[in-house]
């Protein structure tokens, strides 16, 4: 294949980030998650668009919701499992979900497969957004200087 | 496979559009072209997703620019040229494009190949936001009534 120029991009040559911005025991329950940040790469500023491949036992995220942004997964290989306030649904290549901004039914995706599984993930870029976690003992707290990680009596992580 | 329930969709129960909102002669360019809007589908406002089917010969869109959209597209099958300022490339499946609000680099998709292209398009929904066409004699205009298309000498269409 000919070098894609931008505005068009190959999504293999945009470098995989393992990060996560969440404090211990959260970080390392990401697992096997790599994501490749394909909207910044085109210069996008007012949504995200990263493809993400999850190893086995590896999870999207922690299960949350947003207050601002919308967000929208749509799979392109292997299985994934959706978790979401009624439960338990497996997402397999071709199918998608979409979570309305300050809908309270927080989700998130775990590869219980034995496969990678690849999907894409995109999410407005809004100032002020906040996350919530039904689920675990973290909220992100603001002071002057940025915003931080907390447990939720008020502890900083 | 068992049926997918909100936030989870499976994209081929969502309807086909095949509307333009192009004024003649620009409408019948656009050709063999069907939409699923899968984000109006899930909920979602702030951002508009579509997986979009071009037949041979069908064109995404009029080539154009956004004043305050980003626009981001996915190819999943087949194969399409994009055509922006800069010339053609061709993308295949698994390839991507990203185009930045604000930036004058006019795009589209036109399929020349013998078959059918699928894509996801996801674009900002930002009030105020215009589409200008560099190639074609077409622009936006507003009034009390609301937008309608228009000459690029003011005669409406």
């Amino acid at each position: 294949m000919t070098k894609l120029e931008l505005p068009a991009l190959d999504p293999n040559t945009v470098p995989e980030v393992r990060r996560s911005g969440y404090p211990e025991p959260y970080r390392s329950r990401m697992g096997d998650r790599a994501k490749r940040r394909l909207g910044d790469a085109c210069g996008l500023t007012r949504f995200g668009v990263n493809r993400v491949t999850l190893g086995p036992g590896a999870e999207s995220a922690l299960r949350h919701w947003h207050t601002l942004a919308d967000e929208f997964v749509y799979v392109l290989e292997g299985e994934v499992v959706l978790v979401s306030n009624d439960g338990e649904q497996v997402l397999s290549a071709g199918t998608c979900a979409g979570y309305p901004a300050g809908k309270r039914d927080a989700h998130h995706f775990v590869n219980r497969s034995n496969a990678p599984a690849v999907y894409l993930e995109i999410g407005n870029r809004i100032d002020g957004d906040n996350a919530f976690y039904p689920d675990d003992d973290l909220m992100w707290c603001e002071n002057e200087e940025g915003t931080y990680a907390a447990h939720k009596d008020g502890r900083r992580y």
